[in-house]
Parts: C-alpha cells; structure tokens; sequence
C-alpha cells in the first residue's frame, strides 16, 4: 500500500489539464450535497446546518488522507440514521448535549478508523456478508422513509419505533397538514421520476429552490407549512466537545458500528468506482482517509461522515479527477456558509425530508432475497433474518444479529460437511485424463473397490467435526461387506486443526486393531506440514502420505496381498 | 439410536451369570462414592449429606435411561466447582436459600439436557474443543484445589479469587492448625501414592475410617480439627424446592454451561469406555440419561450430578456388565443413609478436601499445552486463553471465551487460507498416475504452464474470503509476464454460498473483458448444484465444467489458439 505518510498522492503527480474536469465535478457535487447535508443533518437530528458542516474539511480531509480519486465523502444516509439511533437514546435530539455527543461520536468513529487502518484491520469487513449488508440496509432505508414520515405529514409524531410510527400515522390521520403533504409529494415526485425527462437538471437543487420560493411567495409558513427558519452564517469554529465519560461509554457500540458500517459502504463504492477505471483502492488506506475525516468532523461541531454512493457516482461522472474535486466542493460549501444561507429561511422542512426519502427509496432491494433463495437458502435466510432483526428490534441488534447467524451457518456446513464415497472411472471414460475418481452417487459409472473403502471427506478438518468424520468411516464402513481396508482422500482437505489430527490417528490405531489396512491420499502441503510435526512422518510415513488415489489404493492391495500371503505360509 | 423410549435397555436381554460382576462393581463404586460424595457435596457448598443424596435414586434414573454400560453418575468435581461458582452469588452457602436454588439449578440442568436430547442437540458439544476442555479442565482443577485449602490449613479464608486466596494464605501462615494440616496430608499422600504399594485397598475408605479414628480416639476435635458432625440419618424427601423467579434467571447461565460441560465429560468417559469394548454410544441418549438423573437429583433436594472419569473407570475395571451395577451402588448408599451415618460424625473435613485435591489433580494436564505447541500454534494458543481466562476471571467466562477464541481461529483462517500456484508433473514422475498438477512451491518439479496462471484456492468459498479471492488472483495475473489465461482448480473448495459465486463470476466477467480465458476445473457436486441453481449451466457451460485441470487448460489453449486463428484472418 501506498505508505500513510505520502498525503495527497494525487497533488505530486497533478495534471493541471485535469483541473476543468474536477472544477466541474466539484461543483456538481456541491450543488448536490448542500440540500442532502441539511437533509442527512435533520435525519440525524441535528440543525441543518451542522450538515453543511460536516461538508466542509472534512472532505478536505479525506482528499489529503485517502486513495480513491471519485469518492465523495460526506453526510450520508445509513450513518445519520445510526448517529439517531445511537445518541437519541441519551439526550434531546437538537439539544446542546445532543450536538456534543454527535461531535464526540465523530471523533471516537474516526480514532476507530485510524486505528483499524494503521493496524491494517481494513480485512475485518470481509466479515460482513453481503446477504448481511444487503438485508440491514433495505431494513435502514425503510426505517429511515419511516422517520421522516412527521416532516412530510406536517404534525409530530409521539411514537419512535417504526410500527408504532405506522399505527400512530392511521390513527391520526385526520391531521395531516395538507401543505406540507403536497410540498413533500410534489418534491418527491420531482427527485423520483424528473431525472427522466429533465436528465440534465440537479434536480435536488430544483425542489429545494421550488420549494423554498413557493413558502415565501405564498406565506405557506403561515398555512403551517414548518420550514429550516434562521441557518447561522459564516464557517464552523473548531473545538473540542465535552461530554460525561459514561455517556462516551454508553456511545462505544454505536461508535464501533458506523466506523465498520461506514467504511464498508465506502470501500464497496470506492473499489467499484476505481474497478471502471481499472484501478484499486488500498482498504486501509481507505480507513486512514476516513478517519482522518471524521475526527475532522468531530471538532467542527458536525456529526460522523463517509463515503456515499449517489454523490460518488455523480462525482465519478462528472469526470473527477483527483480529491482536487473534493476540495473545490468544500470551498463551495463554505462558500455558502459564508453567503448564502439566508436563503435557506423559507426553506420547508418536507422538502429535506423528501430528498432524504427519495434518496434511501433506492436502497430497499427487492430481488436479491428472491435470488439468493433460488441460488442458495442459507443465504437468504441470513438476509432475512438480517432485515427482520434490523426493522423490529433496531440498526445495531439488526446488524449484530446478521453477523452472528451468517458465520453461525458458515460453522454449522464447516461442523457437518459432505462426504463422497469414491469410485474410479474408467481411463477411457475420464477421456485423457487416467486416476480419476469421482463421488459414485454422482458418477454412476465410478466402480467402487471390491475390497476397499475409499472416503472424500469435503472440509477441513477441525475440532468441531472431528468426531463427525469418526462416524462417518464407521457408518461407511458398516455399510459394506468384506471390507478389508479404508483409504481416505485427503485432497478436499485444506487445514486441519491438532484437535482433528489427533482424533485421525485414534480412528487409524482403532482401525487397524480391527485389522483393517488404512491409508491416506492426496494430503496437501499445508496439512502434511501440521502431520509432520506431529510425527507422522515417522509414525505413518508408508501410509499417510501417498500422492494419489490410485497410488494409496495399490499400496493397500499390496499390503492385503502379503497379510494373505503370509496367512497361507 | 435406541428409541428414547425403550427404558433399561439392558434389562431385556439380561444375562443372570452377569450378575456377580455387576454386584462386585456396584459395591467396589459405592465404597468410593459415599466419601467423594459428601466430598463433592462440600465443594459445591452444600451439607455432606446431600452427596449422598445425590449419589441414590439418580443413580437409578440413569440405568433406566441411559445407554453406556459402565458410566457411574454421581457428584463431580468440576460441576459441583460450577455449581458452587454459580449458586454463591446468589446466597450463602450451606443456607436454605442454597439448598433450594442448588435443587433448582439441578432441574433446569436436566431440562436443558432432556430438550437437547430430544431434539438431537448432542451434536452441540462438537463446537468445544479439546484444546478449550484441556486448557479449561486445568484451570478449573486448579481452582477446585484452592478453594480447598482452608479446609487443609484448618482456618477460613476471607478471600474467594485464586490470586487473593493464595496472597491471604501466605500472608496467615501462622494462623495453620497443625492438627488438620497433618490429617490432611498424610489422606493427601496416602491417596495419591498408596495406590502403588496397596494395589488392592479402596484408599478413600481407608483415609476416611483412618481420620475418623484419629479424630474420634485421639479427641482432636477440641485441639480444634473441624468436624463432618451429625449428619442426618434416613433416605432424602422427595421435594420440589422453591426460590424467587428472578433467582432461577440469574441461574439459567450456569445451568447452561452446566449441563454442556457435564454432558461432555461423561459423554467423554461413556465414549472411551465403549471402545474398549468395541462398542458406541448415543450421544442423544446419553443426554436423556442425565437429564432424568438431574431432574431427580433435583427433587431430592440434592444438585446436578454427572458421569464422573475415576468412579466410571473403576466401575468398568470391576466388570460392570450393565445399569445394574449402577443401581446396586444406589442401594448401597440408600443403606448407608438409613444405618451407617453416625459413623461420619467424627470425619475431619481435612480428609474430604484431601480427596477433592486427590481428585483433581490429576486433570491438570501439563503436556497437553506443549504437544499443541510443537503441532499447531493456533491450537496451543486456544488452551492457553481459556486456562488464564478460567483461571483469572472464572468458570464459566472462562469456558466462553475459549469458545469464543477457538472458533474465531477456524473462522481467520477460513477467511484468509492458503492458495496454491499448480504445476503439472510429468507423467512419468507422477508413476503410474498421469494429469497429476501440484503446488510448485512444494514440487519444483512441478512445470507451471507457459501462457496460462493454474490457481488452487485451498479453502471453502464463502462471503468472508469472497474479496480475498480477487486480491489473490489479481496479483499472481500480476506476477507474471504474458499471461493469457487463467484456470482455477476448484478441487478445493468444498462449498461455496450464493455470495461468493456472485463474486467469482464477477471476477471472471471482469478478466474476461481484459481479454483473458478464464477457466474452472474440479468443481465438486455440491459447489456444481449451487452454480447451477445460479444459472452457470446456462451462461458458463464451456468454461467451469471441467472435470480435470488437464481438460480445462486444453479447452483454454484451443480458445486461444482460435482466437489467434481469427486474429491472423
């Protein structure tokens, strides 16, 4: 990986004839990510205008710190939800203790991404499986759309929970504000279907604009219409928040949670983005530009940021560049901190909750459980069980819950595998190939030993299905008459633990005091190694080490062969 | 397995002429078991005398029920160690409350196994490893001989932690009651080292009608020897015991473990002793044995009991044919609750810690550790968490994260495991067999093929090494000079989820679109169904079918060849 200390890889090797490209870029970015930040921030419960904020250096940040040229950073959806979710439970939403744990939670997300980085702990997200990912965020997306249901409704709802959200709305129906409905509906058309007929358009910029001028022209402030009022000018004032130590506590998991959550939807957009270009990105030096920009974050009095997909992808079209794009986004940003914000007064509330609506609709993804049921069971069971765990008892169980089962599934197949019973095919039929030996149930013209038992374990061998393979040769064994020998194919397995090694040998020794003839094929490299150290190769070396199926089969006949022998003798 | 419902399974088939050994074997378990009973009893902080009680009518429920021959149930040290750990946070030892919440603990232990039982939850305990039981067994032995030690020095000890006891011992040597400290080691000695010159004598009995002499004849009781005392005559009351609700929760994590750990031990012993006698057990039927034998043990206001290594062994060494023996030993100590308990009135408890100590001391196991370090690291590794994390923080933590950690090692190297670069031998060298491809890192001989990449990845495929995979390929394409081609041996890779398959094919369109032909071989049944159900019949035929490498690099160089065919047209 490129070395964390080269900042800004992309300045030293700067083409100034890519500058009108990331100017363009940047600025699209920017006339984008000025409604969503305010968006995103409101999703947050912060004030709007922390979300302009956290658009600022942190970007910055990121484009000094990261390795991907497209990424644009900033506010984003799943992130504010989990910022909700996690700090709602210990303080007033809005409220000053509120900002500041919002400011101390971006801070601790960004030292977790620092320090996962510099210890190149980028690998861990392997451990989120897609089905995982993909169940949690079309549960995150309906949660959310749910908890701007009151902004585009017009009256403020008593419940949190997204069914009691559901049952409250129905039962109050008879309140909602029409003008506030109709400006949410109208905006939310608008962002849904006008990228078709009108593609060229920001179309986030023209329901903000739309919105704003027909509150101010047709007072709908004072039809009840709630709309952003009085956004503070000028940039944010860096400083450290405070907070009581148990409260930091309390925010840990919440902390762990969006930096795993936020650099993996990161990492999935960046590696997509530099796949196109025919690059790749360097995971942990992902994390280190993520960090970087969280802690940034954290002492501009913003909330946590990463890497989001809609904003990236428009930035990549637009032609970016380099994190140069990044920057000039920034410097709009605070731009329009510095001048423009009075024109957010008659801003309407129901128009930041439609473009966050609008903007998570997209994430509720209805084919892939479908598919994964036809391709593999266990695997939608995971999404499901992901998605269901997420809705009803919330993100961070939702997420836990994924992770557990997904792996628990992976170590149930891992405990209890398939074995194949083996025969040989004919060399003519293995057409060029000759020693090959199939799995008889699927190879009908594979013609067993007559003499002989020959087993496929298909798994690694490890503690947990160490006794497993015991009964299997058993069973396997007693399945047959006039057995006078076991080979086992070792091929399919790729590691073994001492615990299984040590049971292996047991069955052997009992094996052969049944005065069965035991021999091992095709063990691999890194096993042979774990056998050797055990002895094996002092103990067994004639009967566990043969190349081939063929090569353990005739060593087997062989030995038959003099036991008869010497039995007659 | 023998239907749970079949009871006494050895009754039906009794051969009379067994009879004789099943009495000597009942008798010779039952002189052991009335000492290490009300020893046992002391360890779990509960009167002697429940030991015995625990030692009746369990008994039989176990031969009625259960399916080893020879497995002796009863009290045993490492779950009365778990019991005693988890029922003293809750009450005072030796108090009603303790009684009654030890009858509890053991019927929830026999619930949980009689479920696990019935839903063929045996397969369960494949997940603790033996190098967790090894480094768990130690640890707990160790703590077992600590919590002891007042009874041996002859003064209480305020502190209840390892580390603290040991630190007050040394800090109160002077406190020492010779008197006691002496019983307890000449018992100590004559139990571990009489066995050698008295082959023939059952040493508990004797260190126990030794001390009782002593202490009765020589009065040491008023030189301050602490006494066993009355110990209440007559057979225990059926009874259920009652306690608060939320007690019986806070109890449910150490029922739990109990009931895991304690089927494992005897499940352990009951498998051994079978081998010998070239039979199997039922792991499912062994559950429902000590299931019913806890539940009674749990009406007979005594606590969980389980099959125990020394007294089973003995058990087995004096020819116990069947159950029966098991049930002459109940009636034994039936007899000896009904006569002989104003004989223990005079035992020093000195002599019942003695033969705890005795007891324990051989489970700690000092070359389990080594030999795992020499074989494979990872696994020495895991024994010696889980003895410092029983040791230090506790039993049942203890055997948590030994759990924890040694699935978390199967679970690193799934994610991250070993891939080979394959060559093909020359046919001759492979003797006999021919198509034979190796690992040319350990067959130099191994030609790697001029203009095609032969990857063998050694390990299931699943969502955790799904990205792994690509960073593999990537960079052995990257490693070499005209590559046009890969072929990737799947003769490895046992299963594969939905997940991973995306993944792979994506990589394969990927390479593809860089010009490279991209082959798979030795896909195996199960990984074929999971691509099929995929769709790879359809839009993968020609190219991840084929059964051996040697096919799979032929139908690569005729795809070249073509292409260059064209090319040259």
């Amino acid at each position: 990986m490129s070395s964390p200390l080269t900042l800004a890889p992309w300045l030293s090797r700067y083409d100034r004839r890519d500058f009108p490209r990331d100017l363009l870029a940047g600025l699209t970015v920017a006339v984008m990510l000025v409604p969503q930040g305010m968006a995103y921030a409101m999703l947050a419960g912060m004030p709007p205008v922390t979300g302009l904020y956290a658009s600022t250096l942190p970007l910055v940040a990121y484009a000094v710190m990261g390795s991907s040229r497209a990424l644009a950073v900033g506010p984003v959806a799943i992130v504010s939800l989990l910022t909700f979710a996690g700090i709602s439970a210990l303080a007033e939403p809005g409220g000053a203790d509120f900002l500041a744990l919002a400011g101390i939670l971006a801070l601790m997300v960004g030292g977790l991404q620092l320090g996962l980085g510099l210890l190149r702990g980028g690998v861990l997200v392997a451990f989120l499986s897609h089905a995982v990912v993909s169940g949690f965020t079309s549960a995150a997306a309906l949660v959310i759309a749910l908890s701007q249901l009151h902004h585009l409704l017009g009256f403020p709802l008593v419940a949190k929970e997204p069914v009691p959200i559901l049952l409250e709305v129905f039962r109050r129906l008879g309140e909602v504000q029409p003008w506030t409905l109709l400006l949410g509906m109208a905006a939310l058309l608008l962002l849904l279907t006008g990228r078709r007929w009108l593609p060229r358009l920001p179309m986030p910029l023209v329901v903000v604009v739309l919105g704003t001028l027909s509150v101010a022209l047709l007072g709908l402030e004072q039809a009840g219409v709630r709309i952003v009022g009085a956004v503070p000018a000028g940039l944010p004032r860096p400083a450290l928040p405070h907070a009581p130590a148990e409260a930091v506590w309390a925010l840990f998991p919440t902390a762990l949670t969006i930096a795993f959550i936020g650099f993996l939807e990161s990492i999935a957009v960046a590696r997509s983005l530099a796949a196109r270009d025919g690059e790749r990105v360097d995971a942990d030096r992902e994390l280190l530009g993520l960090g970087l920009s969280n802690l940034v974050a954290g002492v501009l009095s913003a909330f946590p940021v990463t890497g989001g997909f809609s904003r990236s992808a428009v930035n990549h079209q637009a032609g970016a560049r380099s994190g140069l794009a990044s920057v000039v986004t920034a410097l709009l940003v605070m731009l329009t901190l510095l001048a423009l914000t009075p024109l957010f007064y008659h801003l309407p509330q129901a128009i930041l909750a439609a473009l966050v609506v609008a903007a998570v609709i997209g994430l509720v993804d209805l084919r892939e459980p479908f598919r994964l049921w036809r391709v593999r069971r266990a695997d939608a069971l995971s999404l499901g069980i992901t998605f269901l765990a997420t809705f009803f008892l919330g993100v961070e169980p939702g997420i836990l819950v994924g992770i557990g089962f997904s792996l628990a599934i992976f170590l149930w197949r891992s405990a209890f595998p398939h074995v194949a019973i083996m025969g040989r095919l004919a060399d003519s039929e293995a057409s060029g190939a000759c020693g090959v030996w199939r799995n008889v149930l699927r190879h009908p013209q594979a013609r067993v030993h007559p003499r002989l038992v020959v087993l496929r374990p298909d798994a690694s061998l490890y503690f947990a299905n160490a006794t497993w393979l015991r009964d299997v040769v058993e069973r396997a064994l007693a399945a047959r008459q006039g057995v006078a020998g076991l080979v086992i194919d070792l091929s399919a397995v790729n590691d073994v633990d001492a615990v299984a090694l040590e049971s292996l040998e047991e069955l052997m020794h009992e094996l052969g005091l049944q005065g069965l003839e035991v021999h091992l094929a095709g063990m691999k490299g890194p096993v042979g190694d774990v056998a050797a150290r055990a002895g094996w190769r002092e103990r067994h070396a004639e009967r566990a080490f043969h190349l081939t199926l063929d090569r353990a089969v005739a060593a087997a006949e062989a030995a038959l062969a003099r036991r008869e022998a010497t039995g007659r003798a």
